[in-house]
C-alpha cells in the first residue's frame, strides 16, 4: 500500500498504463543546410500547431471554455514571433540544428519567467515548457504519446501530466491515475478534479514500484493506493466504489431542487469563495449565491495595494456571473495571520486580538475606501451584500457605515452609478457583538456568524495551536448558546442570520442550526450539496426539538454524543 | 519642570538639602606598623556595630521590625569572620594600610554576590557595599552624613538613599526626596512608602540641576518636581498638598469602619496580592481580607519548580497572618505572558489564547497536584478559599475539583490534617465560562470574575497592544451584560459573586457593581479605602437604578458619560 495525496475523489479498480514519454536527448550539431534546418522548424511549428487546434477543440467540447482556454493560450505562444525568428536567427548565424536552436530559445523565455516572483508567471512557464516539447518532439520525430486512443481500461501511471495529456485524454478509459509529483492544487489535480476522474498525486517514485500491467485499486479522497491487492482487498473497494457512486449519484439527482426540509422550511445554500476563479465549483455543485467572498485574497502575493480598478473587475466578473444570485463580499479581513508584504503592521503578541480587519480599515481609512468605491460600481452587476468584518462594538459598525455614506456621497457627486438596493451587514465573529447583537440588529440588513473565529474568542482557544486543540469545539455550549441569541436578536429585527464558519457545513451541526432558524447557510462547494440532502432529509419540527434538547446540556461532549446518535 | 518616576504619594514644598558623601578614596599604602593598621581596623567595625545597632533600634521602633531586620543583616556582615580575618590577613602578609585591605575583601565578595543570577543575591551585595562603605569611612575618619539631626524641614536630594539614610532620617524633618536614580520598586522608592514621605525617584541628574537652599516642589504621585517655582506654582502645590492631606485624614479616618452602603448593603473589601510581602500593605489599609492570591510569583524568579514545602511556607504564612480574614489562592496562571525558565513552553502564535492557567495544570498533573497538596496542609491555619484560573467549560471545572479530591485522599491516606471547610471557587475570565455560568455555579462555592481578561477576549483585545488600546474598555456593554449575568446566575445558585480585575477599584465602576449585586470586590491594597469611601456614600436602591440605566445602553461612550455625571 502506497499513501499520496489524495488530489480527485473516487475509487479506482483497474490495470495500469506507464506512460513514459522518452526522454528527449537534444544535442548541439552543426549544420550545413540552414535552409533544411529552417523548414524542420517550421515544419514542426505547424505540426504542433495542429495537434493543438484538435487538442484544443476536444477540450473546449468535453471540459468546457475554461479549460480550452489553457490550448488557446499554447496556440498564442506557438504564433509567437520572437520565438520563431530568434530561433531561424540562431539557426542561420550559429548554423545549429533546428532542436537545438529552438530549445535555446524556448529555455532563455522559461527561465525568465520562471525566475518572476509571480505566482501566474510562473505557471505561464510550465505552459511554454509544455508546448516547448510538444514542438521538439515533432521536431525529431519522436512520437507524442496520444491519450484520446486507447483500447482498454487503463489507470495512468506517470511522473505527472501535461496540460496536453489530460486535455486529450479518454475519459471514457482513462479509470483513474497516479502521479510521483503534485499536490492538492497542482494542475494535475485540478483536471483530475474536473474531468471527475479519482487521482492520487505526489506518490514519489509510483513509476518505479508500478509496471504497466499491474492491477491497481487507488482511493482519491484518502490517497491510498494497493498494487496488486489480494481478493479480500479487491472486494473492500469494489464495495467503496460503489457506495461512493450512490452517493454522487444521490448528490446529483438533487442538483437543482430546492435546500427545504420536509416540512417546508426553505434556507439559502451558498459557497464561501477565495477568487473569481471559485465560482466555476460553486456553480457545478449548484450553489444558490456567495455567503463569503474573502476579498483579502486579491491583496495577497503582490508588490502593491490593488487598484480600485482591479478590485472593481474581480467584484464584477463574480457579481456578473452569479447574478441574480446573492452575493456576499466581505471588506478587507487582513492582519492577525494575514499579512501583506507592502504594507507594514509591527509585530504582535497576540495578532488575533490585534490590529486587524475592520480595525485597521477604520485607521487606514484611503484603504477602506478604494475598496468600497470598487464595491459600490460593482453593484450594478450583480446582486451585492456588503459584509464588514470584526466588528465588536456599535461605534466601530457606525463608523463603518458612515465611511460607506461617504464613499456613496463621493460617487452621487461624479455621478457613477451603484445599486440602491444593496444589503449591509456585518460579521458576528466577536464574543461582544454576539452579546449586544439586538442593538447591532437594528442597524444591519444581516448578520453572518463567523464560527471559526467565534469559537475561537469565545473559549480562548487559538485553533492553530496544536497543544489545546481539543479545547476547539463548535459545539461548546456557551458556543451554541451565543449562535442561538444572535438568531433570535436578528429575527427579532427581522434581518436575516446566516453563517459562514466551516461549522454551517459540517453534518451534525446542520440540525442544530435549522433548529435555532438560522436562514442562510454558507460553506465550501464540496459541502453544499452534501448539506442540501442532510437538509431535505429532515423536519423543522424534529430540529427545533433537536436545538432545544442540546441548549440545555452542559458539555460539548454530552452534545455530540447526542447528535451522532440522530445523524448516521 | 523636570519629570521623574512617582515613588511615594503626597505633596511636599521646601528647601533642598544635597546629601552628597565626600567620595571615598581609597588608596594602597606600604605600612610598617602593622597592630596600628590592625587596630584602626578593630575599631572601625567597633564604631561602625555601635552605629548600626542605634540605627535597627531607631528602625525597629519607627519603621517596624520588617524594615529593621535589614540592618540585623548588616549587623551579621560586620560579624562575619571571613570578612575580618581575610583584611587581618592581608594586612598582615602584604603590609598595605588598613582600608585597602578592608576594601580588597568586600570587594571580592562584593563581585562574588553580583555575579550570581539571582535577584535575592544581588540584593546582598548591595548590603555589604552599604556596610563596607561604613566601615571604609570610619577607618579613614570620614563623618557618616547623618540625617536624624537635621536643623530645619529639607527636601533631600542625592543620587540614592542607602538604607541607612532611610532608616535614621528624622521624619519630622525631611519633607520628601529627589533622587538621581532608582524606579517604582527600588529600595529607596518602597521606604519612602512606607516612611509616607513623598518621592520622586529616577531623575537621572537632579542632583547637578539643584543646590541646597533651592526652593523645590513636588508630587510624588506624577513624578512632577519644580525647581525654583513661581508664587502661582506655590499656591498651586499648596493647594494640591491641602487637598492630598484631607483626603488621606478621610480615608484614615473609615478604617475599621464597614464597607457598607448607607442604606445598608454591605460587601467584602479585600486585596490583591503577588508574594507574603504584601499583607503589610493590606493590613495599613484595613483589608478585609485576600481576593487574590497570585500563587505564580512563588514559581518566578528561580532556577527551578518551588517544592511542596517552599509553599506550604508562603500560603501558610499569608492564612495565619490572615486568619480569620478570608484568603482565596487562585493557583498557578503560568503561560500566556508569564513563562518560567525551568518550565519550557513551546512559542506560541498567541499566547493570550494559548497553553497556560488550568489548561496547563490539567495537562503537567504534577505541577498541579504540588500546588494543592501545599495548599490543603496550609488550610488549617486559616480561612483558605482555593481558586481555579482560565476555566472554559464544565468539563475543566470537573477535572480540576476531581485532582483537588485526589489530592484530598492522598493525604487522608498519609494522615495529614487540613481544613474541612474550604471553599472551591473558580475565576469568570474566559467568555464562555461566564455564558455557561448558570451551569458552572451549581459545581463551586463562588465566582470571581477577571475583568481584564474577561474584558480582552470579550472584545478580541489585547491590553497591551497599542494600536488597539481604544477599544480595551470596561464600560464596554458587552462585558457589563456578561459580568451582570455571571452574578445573577450565582445568587440563583445562592453562592457569592467577586472580582478581582482592576474594574473592581475603579471608582466609576463600584456604583454599577454594587447595583449589579456584586459581593466581593478585590483590589490593589492602595484602592481599597476610596473604595469603602465610595461605596459608605452610597444607596443601595440608587445603584440598581444606575446599573439598570447602564445595561440598557449600547455604547461604551454612552456609560462612561453618564457615570461621569454620578461620580464626581
Amino acid at each position: 500500500m502506497f499513501m499520496g495525496t489524495g488530489a480527485s475523489e473516487g475509487i479506482a479498480l483497474g490495470k495500469a498504463l506507464m506512460i513514459e514519454n522518452e526522454p528527449l536527448n537534444i544535442e548541439k550539431k552543426e549544420i550545413e543546410d540552414v535552409q533544411k534546418e529552417k523548414n524542420k522548424l517550421l515544419e514542426a511549428l505547424e505540426a504542433s500547431k495542429e495537434q493543438l487546434t484538435k487538442v484544443k477543440e476536444k477540450a473546449s467540447k468535453e471540459l468546457g471554455a475554461d479549460k480550452a482556454a489553457i490550448f488557446e493560450a499554447h496556440l498564442m505562444i506557438l504564433d509567437d514571433p520572437e520565438l520563431m525568428q530568434n530561433s531561424i536567427n540562431k539557426i542561420e548565424e550559429e548554423k545549429v540544428n533546428a532542436e537545438f536552436a529552438f530549445k535555446e530559445v524556448a529555455d532563455q523565455f522559461i527561465t525568465i519567467f520562471e525566475s518572476m516572483d509571480n505566482e501566474y508567471m510562473r505557471e505561464r512557464a510550465a505552459d511554454i515548457k509544455d508546448v516547448s516539447d510538444r514542438v521538439l518532439r515533432n521536431i525529431v520525430g519522436q512520437k507524442v504519446i496520444d491519450l484520446s486512443m486507447l483500447d482498454e481500461e487503463v489507470i495512468l501511471i506517470a511522473d505527472d501530466l501535461t496540460p496536453s495529456d489530460t486535455a486529450t485524454m479518454d475519459k471514457e478509459k482513462v479509470l483513474g491515475f497516479l502521479t510521483n509529483i503534485g499536490g492538492r492544487t497542482s494542475h494535475t489535480a485540478i483536471m483530475a478534479r474536473s474531468l471527475e476522474i479519482p487521482a492520487v498525486v505526489g506518490l514519489k517514485d509510483i513509476t518505479e514500484k508500478v509496471n504497466t500491467g499491474d492491477f491497481i485499486v487507488l482511493n482519491g479522497e484518502t490517497g491510498e493506493v494497493i498494487v496488486n491487492p489480494t481478493e479480500e482487498e479487491i472486494k473492500k473497494y469494489e464495495g467503496l466504489k460503489e457506495q461512493y457512486e450512490k452517493n454522487k449519484k444521490e448528490l446529483e439527482e438533487i442538483i437543482g431542487k430546492d435546500s427545504i426540509t420536509i416540512d417546508g422550511r426553505e434556507v439559502e445554500l451558498v459557497g464561501n469563495i477565495g477568487t473569481p476563479k471559485d465560482i466555476a465549483g460553486l456553480k457545478k455543485n449548484d450553489a444558490e449565491g456567495v455567503g463569503l467572498y474573502r476579498t483579502e485574497f486579491i491583496y495577497m502575493d503582490r508588490d502593491s495595494m490593488p487598484t480600485e480598478e482591479e478590485q472593481f473587475n474581480s467584484y464584477k466578473e463574480v457579481l456578473e456571473s452569479l447574478n441574480p444570485k446573492p452575493v456576499v463580499i466581505r471588506t478587507l479581513d487582513i492582519g492577525g495571520d494575514k499579512k501583506l508584504p507592502y504594507l507594514k503592521i509591527d509585530e504582535e503578541m497576540n495578532p488575533f486580538l490585534g490590529y486587524r480587519a475592520i480595525r485597521l480599515c477604520l485607521d487606514q481609512k484611503e484603504i477602506f475606501k478604494t475598496q468600497l468605491r470598487a464595491l459600490l460600481r460593482a453593484s450594478v452587476y450583480g446582486n451585492l451584500k456588503i459584509m464588514f468584518p470584526m466588528i465588536s462594538s456599535l461605534e466601530e459598525l457606525l463608523e463603518a457605515k458612515k465611511v460607506l455614506d461617504g464613499v456613496k456621497s463621493d460617487l452621487d457627486k461624479e455621478g457613477i452609478k451603484y445599486a440602491d438596493n444593496i444589503e449591509v451587514g456585518m460579521m458576528i465573529e466577536v464574543p461582544s457583538a454576539a452579546i449586544i447583537s439586538d442593538v447591532l440588529a437594528k442597524h444591519v440588513d444581516f448578520f453572518s456568524i463567523g464560527t471559526n473565529d467565534l469559537i475561537q474568542y469565545t473559549t480562548a482557544v487559538d485553533r492553530m495551536n496544536e497543544k489545546i486543540h481539543n479545547l476547539y469545539n463548535p459545539f461548546n455550549p456557551a458556543v451554541l448558546r451565543l449562535i442561538k441569541m444572535v438568531i433570535d436578536n436578528g429575527h427579532k429585527e427581522n434581518i436575516w442570520v446566516g453563517m459562514c464558519g466551516e461549522a454551517a457545513g459540517d453534518k451534525r451541526m446542520i440540525p442544530i442550526l435549522l433548529g435555532m432558524g438560522l436562514d442562510e447557510f454558507s460553506m465550501s462547494a464540496s459541502s453544499i450539496l452534501p448539506a442540501r440532502r442532510i437538509i431535505r432529509s429532515l423536519k423543522l419540527e424534529d430540529t427545533k426539538k433537536i436545538a432545544n434538547e442540546v441548549l440545555n446540556m452542559s458539555t460539548a461532549e454530552e452534545i455530540e454524543k447526542y447528535i451522532k446518535n440522530i445523524i448516521k
